[in-house]
């Protein structure tokens, strides 16, 4: 999940100053029109130690008006606050109609702390998200507006804040004990906060994860997210009353173009997870050869140990057109009895299908115990091609995330493994095969003009495959994301990760 | 809860074959209107043993049109189904668009029985039911009609319905031991019904307690809301998409009328559980002082003791208008140090209230630790006037049940004693009251012109209040329903509920 937000994501001072003017304007316009309105807004900033907290509250309070803005952190709790259930003290801070509470953490505080601390387990964790889900809920069916930034920063760069933080004598705060102890627990820290985000993580108030390391991109990243979400909803509540109000008629740019304000100028602000995989990698023929006899024989002996006890796999393939999944699936069956396992190439829906929910199709195929279902293509068309082509509905591919990570963990829970992988190519190599296609008579079926058409959607599948990774790739489920420029490489890097995730058992 | 299903609620047999042709004729009308809709229906037919769901299952595939309905039951899980994760098997059986399933207690009989029997622990229990949440929801915000059935038996009625079964050469099955040992265990199956009811009796898709004394109630009752939840959820769809489809065009009477239906020609179906509050209970004046003393010292101990062991308490008094609230109310503060309570006094709410959600104004009064908070009217409010009057539309309300519920429970698990009294008296009395009130000049002032509006609507809030007990009387915060048509038997009754309440700590 956290990979999404450690890509090196910036902004220059000069390009955020060039922004300010504009955005601010825009937030106070915005606001004004929320005032109007009967929306209560919450913001929730949560996030690592040092990531910024503080400083984007502050932004934020300087952005907005602060006669419609109120700020509440929840450091020590009150005798007036122990005295009653825990939620009291949210249930006092929250805005009225038309004002926006800005929470430090909020809900999410205790729960991710005491998790990581190990003072609660699994099932009080989860308990105490149940209640959290309950409130947002209950929230947002009475109109509120619910914001959930999670500021990000590596373990690296955390130490590295710590570090200079320690050596300044004018830093706004000291460094602790409990800052260094944070550091040796950022991984169950993580590991709790990526629990509590996946199953807080609804369409209704999904959660945003925030790349920190650069504050000029984090700040503007939450000040335009704070902004469209408000305006966005506030049209639609214009459209829904069948009338437009003058407020909204003014506003100049839609949400997408604001999006693209920040990134044109600067393309560090566009990178994706993508991004980072090195195309470059490519594995000599002989040495393909050599890897793929060892690993298919490997994956042999691990396919019948699975099926002996009775340990079932679901592995689903996705990725660019011409990426190469085809060929890096048939690397894996070939070192497996045809009885083991069933590859199901997800087509465009068949009627029944159709008539049903858009997982039943794929509950349908669910291996049996000791066996193997490949999917190729999967369930995440709903937030890939539906969502790029506009086949469903934003709020129904945003629900989906949640979805899709329940239903992963019924599989996992099941003691089901579950793989991933993200083929990657870039368009470069992709327009190669394309044109290879073209000239070879036997590849000359597998090129469509649907193929022509949705690379000219890159830079949109881009951000949706960097959504679907951030929003569900999991501790139990994690994506792999395979660098396919060279086949080769990518398939020995496929078969090399089941094997592996297989023995993890 | 289980309280307004045993109310003796009946239909003869005649009145059942009068109303037969008509509903089934409109069931098929609006099974055809299904069928070219969108929206898949689910029905679950839950309940305690020999409760007659069979029957029920029976009777529905009678009425329905059999080749667009299936029935499920998961008595016995087969080797294809243990191999897969647990909701596989539910997955399968889900139905596509336009059709309908009819499952047999569906993913609600292993929660609840393995929680009777003490397998699995309360947090558990609570794991499942929110997957079985989140599984409605999937459904629900995928277009599905859910209709839950909880059919309902006392123990009494079940016990002599396994004895005549027992008697009887010819019945359709045989009583075993299993049944006799569930008879022992009626309670904690009833608390694990309870459980699941509670916290699955959503909004979206709520559950119906039906009494199963009577098979004709029963049968029309469920036959009546599986026609009437289709029917409404299509003429909003219609309404939705601006048009009027013939089909809805065609259906003769409104929901409300049809209810009436069922009710009209037989008076025991329209039963709530306000018609068993014997109100000819009375005090002598002598015996209420009497005992109006020893409670009143009782109370006042109890007040203090709780102070100390900081305990805190919220009373929660609803009623008929000149139902005698205040008085029953004062005698028990006259008990308490005036530092140690609150009375709020819940009229319309302030600008500020109104602002929030409803919740807000209740939540800012909890008390804090050893105190009193008592409520002159609440937030059921919600439930009663705003729903009789209009104020908030059926899906607020709706929701509200589980929104009070889990409010409540967080009361309870913060230590929070809840108690809950409706005051209730009859039509005649109030008539009496109110013409009193008319002549004596110091009390002119209570009766307003909404007093005598809302008596028009006796009817309505019999079935608001009947709902509210049915969905909100937890086993952690009951209702007591007061019989107060005599004062002086209604603020024994109310003081000596508090006290008994409050020793059982």
């Amino acid at each position: 999940m956290f990979e999404a937000a450690e890509l090196g994501r910036e902004i220059s001072k000069s390009d955020y100053k060039a922004q300010l003017p504009d955005l601010r304007a825009e937030i106070l316009q915005t606001q004004f029109a929320l005032s109007k309105s009967n929306r209560p807004v919450i913001i929730v900033i949560s996030g690592v130690d040092v990531a910024g907290r503080g400083d984007v509250v502050n932004t934020l309070n300087e952005w907005l008006d602060t006669r419609g803005v109120e700020t509440f952190s929840f450091e020590k709790t009150s005798d007036e606050e122990s005295e009653r259930p825990d939620y009291w003290r949210y249930w006092r801070s929250l805005p009225a109609r038309g004002r926006i509470s800005v929470f430090f953490g909020a809900w999410y505080v205790e729960p991710i702390r005491n998790y990581a601390y190990d003072k609660i387990d699994t099932a009080n964790m989860d308990d105490s998200l149940g209640q959290i889900r309950r409130l947002e809920k209950l929230m947002v069916d009475d109109g509120a507006i619910i914001i959930k930034f999670w500021l990000h920063l590596s373990r690296k760069e955390q130490i590295k804040r710590l570090k200079k933080m320690e050596k300044d004598p004018n830093a706004l705060r000291r460094v602790s004990k409990r800052d260094w102890k944070h550091v040796k627990l950022y991984k169950r820290f993580a590991a709790a906060a990526e629990r509590a985000i996946r199953s807080t993580d609804t369409g209704d108030s999904p959660w945003l994860l925030v790349e920190s390391t650069n504050p000029y991109y984090r700040d503007l990243t939450v000040g335009r997210t704070v902004l469209e979400t408000i305006r966005k909803q506030l049209e639609l509540d214009a459209i829904a009353s069948n009338k437009n109000s003058p407020e909204t008629e003014e506003l100049p740019a839609s949400i997408q173009t604001s999006n693209q304000d920040i990134t044109e100028s600067s393309p560090k602000a566009a990178l994706t997870v993508l991004d980072h995989v090195d195309l470059k990698q490519k594995l000599e023929p002989k040495e393909y050869r050599k890897q793929l006899k060892i690993y298919q024989g490997k994956l042999n002996r691990l396919v019948w140990d699975a099926y002996t006890k009775k340990r079932s796999t679901v592995i689903v393939f996705e990725g660019w057109d011409a990426g190469g999944k085809g060929g890096a699936l048939r690397r894996i069956t070939q070192a497996m009895d045809a009885r083991l396992y069933r590859v199901i190439s997800t087509a465009a829906p068949t009627d029944e299908e159709q008539a049903h929910h858009y997982l039943w199709r794929f509950w349908r195929q669910i291996p049996r115990a000791g066996h193997f279902t490949i999917y190729d293509r999967s369930w995440y068309g709903r937030v890939l091609v539906e969502r790029v082509e506009g086949f469903a509905q934003e709020h129904e591919w945003m629900r989906s995330f949640l979805e899709i990570n329940n239903f992963e963990e019924s599989l996992v829970n099941h003691g089901t493994l579950v793989l991933k992988f993200w083929i990657h190519i870039s368009p470069e190599e992709q327009l190669r095969r394309f044109e290879e296609r073209e000239k070879i008579a036997y590849k000359r079926h597998k090129l469509t003009e649907e193929d022509w058409r949705n690379r000219e959607k890159w830079d949109d599948y881009k951000i949706a495959v960097n959504d679907m990774v951030a929003r569900t790739s999991t501790n139990y489920a994690p994506w792999t994301l395979v660098a396919g420029d060279d086949k080769k490489f990518a398939r020995i890097q496929v078969i090399k990760t089941v094997c592996e995730r297989m023995e993890a058992l």
